[in-house]
């Protein structure tokens, strides 16, 4: 049975977002991503695979498409696939946020 | 840009555990489901999806397979494709757990 602690996995890297795994299948992925202030995920988008942020702690700016929210703890957001997506900590804080996104963009073999 | 809170979802009925729809693709489905103390899903499988249950509030009583385990908020079990699962709300607290499965079972046209 394949249980996991989030709290083992609240690891934050100085130099960059840090995305850690809590799950990954074939069909789809699930990180907790750990942003110190001042660290960000730049925009982007996946053809194919949809996206899901959930705030977990802190405060982050998030960009679906054209728009940008600001979004706190027990807050989340859809990327649909194709959308442009992104997120900046803007501090003070740390941000945490759960994401899951499927198809897989890149399923292992 | 689809925002939801999850408080707001946060909702029970007294007769069965209850599924809040965070969100819903034709790629997958996000929901918070709310158990009272003494509700379940019963143990079901499906064969091409797989289940993520994250526990937010409570306790529970997980089964994978053969396996059972209780876990509490900051834990999280991945049920894979194929493989029997299902909870148990023991109490005497509430249970909220997020859930998201990959690919949509049933996927809307």
């Amino acid at each position: 049975m394949q249980i996991v602690e989030m709290e083992s996995l609240r690891n934050f890297d100085s130099r960059k977002m840090k995305k850690n795994s809590l799950f990954e299948t074939a069909r789809f992925f699930c990180d907790l991503y750990c942003l110190e202030a001042g660290q960000s995920q730049a925009p982007h988008d996946h053809a194919e695979s949809d996206k899901v942020y959930i705030v977990v702690e802190g405060e982050g700016t998030f960009q679906v498409g054209a728009e940008f929210e600001a979004l706190e703890a027990g807050q989340a957001v859809l990327a649909p696939a194709g959308e442009i997506h992104g997120v900046v900590n803007e501090g003070p804080e740390r941000l945490v946020c759960l994401v899951f996104m499927a198809p897989h963009p890149h399923p292992h073999p």
